[in-house]
């Protein structure tokens, strides 16, 4: 098979249903529709959406006709659907998959086809109720899957702009300010401000102002005290920001879940399209008292121009979303299962119809029609004469736990002999 | 979006997956696991399997390392599969798309990028059980799905190369035989003899002699009556076909389903690779007492020789599969709900939260946060104060059938209104 892809197994594929079906259920239950988009895209519509990404674009060759090309992402798609479509208000689900011709590092869970997993919510609405109910979908699905603590970061792109313009830094820099202010979760903050000096051409005087601000984090306490920073407060976007960051805790406060929440001025993220509240959800582990993030496995937020780059008009639909990082997740749940050495069934068989003598192959299969005629998940071997040892071991190999046993004397007698495989109880 | 692909809106959604579940649930209940390969396979993989068939497969641009190109179907990719992994005992089910540069007839529901839903068996194994377990299945999930009264046609290629050989066909025109024979639920059988006499350059009398056989269907009684043919039961392939054929009415006996399934040796089926029994199924209208076919919504066969081609020493794994025109009757089912006025809904909401007074949006969110954390299916809309009017509205619009009303009385009270939106009753 092609570099970076793989061919899903069966026992993989039974671990991947129990995830997506967790996820689904969430997507649902907030009243998500479900949504899907061809895999194919014109090229037009991909090109000037990813900025230095677009490179890792999959392309077709020009066999005729359209210039296409596989789909990057998710929300591109969703967008050209919105504005094609004139719909200006929607809640979905898109669970599918997109390529990206990257160096692939299989070994850590990266290939050149993924699945994403996305929720969003478009239309014109009060603020922070649905970038609220995005963060609540957060907490519930990790809540859920059990995959440890979590720590669900928060910021928003205006307050960082605002920090960026009243640090002195040109308009012309925020994007890549933002890009090295998005290391910090990597790097300490001395690499990063080098950076900033070295190779973004920022004074450091101007980086040591950013790094009094991007290392701060906390809770309402902080939002509070930099709406009261004299300078900060001063900044249109960063007031706009902040306020509607002060909603947003509210909101959360009713939904119960500020406990795993952090307002972080150090999250950036790196895509172009943010305009508004960006979050980021990483799994924590507790090494020596010391709290670790392990990696990202949820993240989102506000892009309310997108859409209007699809509308001749240029009309906006704001838009608010999170994707969760459903490979991350599932290659933490394959080593966990691996680990506690827990056999994933790959199908769902119920009951095996066996015989444990020879010709009877047609007392089988008339059994078995009747089983599936009845719902049950059944199977036989298929043989004429499979020996009754060879039944019993193919159970015990593919975790079906009940044997439908037919032989001469249960033929006379009318009846079937049920026997439990683990327990080897038979009536 | 491009042309021959199309955006699968949430109504769509919502009708397709209630046909997948149904499909899944049967292959479940025959024991199968899912499995998926990459959209993407070398085009090495595909080339030389489909024929003519080849210039419909999309071809990714070079863009450096190896060459490309989008599965065309699920068939292939599992051969490459088993052969890769050297597995010799399969019973897997693919749910995917695919991707032909056909022209495309969007207004009969053809596309470029559409579903293929697949279930096959592979291995070596005692004749016929697994092809009539396949046979099976086809039977189930159309009575399931209440499409109407079907069909099952069912041939073996053994035989249609028999009644070539004894009609002095030269094998070489074998494959171009059996293209025209195919056209036959199509054509008059005229027709299809001068095509086989002027295209193909078969004598009038050879063709003749096809015509006798080709145009007889029937059950048990036509397979005892072709096992007593002085020609046909002196033809190797023909006698074994013919063998496997009873048998296989056998097994269908047993499972009570002869009464769907007709041996019709007019039934030729496209693809090169099938090496023994094919099947295909339709729905069959009854106009002016004639019963008439309104096309196939499924087919497949045995193809013993695929997997080899991809093992380096030519080992073979014998394989037999169903293809579910999952397609064509979702096309059906979509005209079927637009004409029974029948509104399908796109999301699974139980209750919406809503408020009758201004200034309660705090009193909506703790509501619903416990709703969702109760797993129930809630929604409210994203206004601070919408009227009670538009709520309700709401509800109409999508289908919600509850509506959970907290307003100040109510808050006072400790308690919520429920109201059932249809009856309008309040408890």
């Amino acid at each position: 098979s092609p570099q970076g892809t793989r061919d899903q197994r069966p026992a993989h594929m039974a671990l991947r249903e129990r995830l997506f079906a967790t996820v689904v259920a969430c997507f649902k239950r907030h009243g998500a529709a479900a949504m899907d988009t061809p895999a194919l895209e014109l090229r037009e519509t991909l090109m000037g959406k990813y900025g230095d990404s677009a490179k890792l674009i999959y392309e077709l060759q020009d066999q005729g006709g359209e210039l296409l090309a596989l789909r990057y992402d998710l929300t591109v798609p969703f967008a050209r659907y919105l504005a094609m479509n004139k719909i200006t208000t929607m809640k979905r689900y898109h669970i599918a998959k997109v390529y990206r011709r990257d160096s692939p590092a299989t070994s850590r869970g990266r290939y050149r086809e993924f699945y994403q997993c996305d929720f969003d919510i478009a239309g014109h609405f009060d603020p922070m109720i649905p970038d609220a109910e995005c963060l609540k979908i957060v907490h519930e699905i990790l809540s859920e899957l059990k995959l440890g603590d979590f720590l669900i970061k928060v910021n928003d792109r205006r307050i960082l702009h605002g920090v960026f313009a009243i640090c002195g830094i040109p308009e012309s820099k925020f994007v890549s300010t933002c890009s090295s202010v998005d290391k910090l979760d990597k790097m300490p903050w001395e690499d990063v401000r080098s950076e900033m000096v070295g190779e973004k051409g920022l004074s450091p005087e101007a980086a040591d102002r950013i790094g009094e601000y991007v290392r701060l984090h906390g809770g309402l306490d902080l939002i509070e005290q930099l709406l009261q920073d004299p300078k900060l407060s001063q900044n249109k976007l960063a007031k706009e920001g902040l306020g509607d960051m002060k909603l947003l805790f509210e909101y959360l406060t009713l939904f119960g879940i500020t406990g795993k929440i952090c307002f972080d001025l150090s999250l950036a993220r790196g895509l172009d399209y943010y305009t508004g509240v960006i979050f980021e959800a990483v799994l924590v582990q507790q090494n020596d008292h010391v709290e670790e993030s392990v990696g990202s496995v949820a993240g989102g937020g506000r892009y309310d121009g997108l859409v209007g780059m699809f509308d001749p008009k240029g009309r906006k639909v704001p838009c608010v979303g999170v994707s969760i990082g459903i490979e991350r997740i599932f290659s933490i749940m394959e080593r966990r299962v691996k680990a506690s050495g827990e056999k994933v069934r790959a199908t769902e068989t119920q009951v095996l119809v066996a015989t444990p003598q020879k010709h009877l192959l047609g007392a089988r299969l008339k059994l078995i029609s009747e089983l599936w005629d009845a719902g049950i998940k059944a199977e036989i071997l298929y043989k004429k004469d499979p020996k009754l040892l060879k039944q019993l071991q193919y159970c015990e190999d593919t975790g079906i736990p009940l044997v439908a046993i037919i032989g001469e004397q249960e033929l006379v007698d009318g009846v079937v002999k049920l026997r439990v495989v683990t327990t080897r109880e038979e009536v």
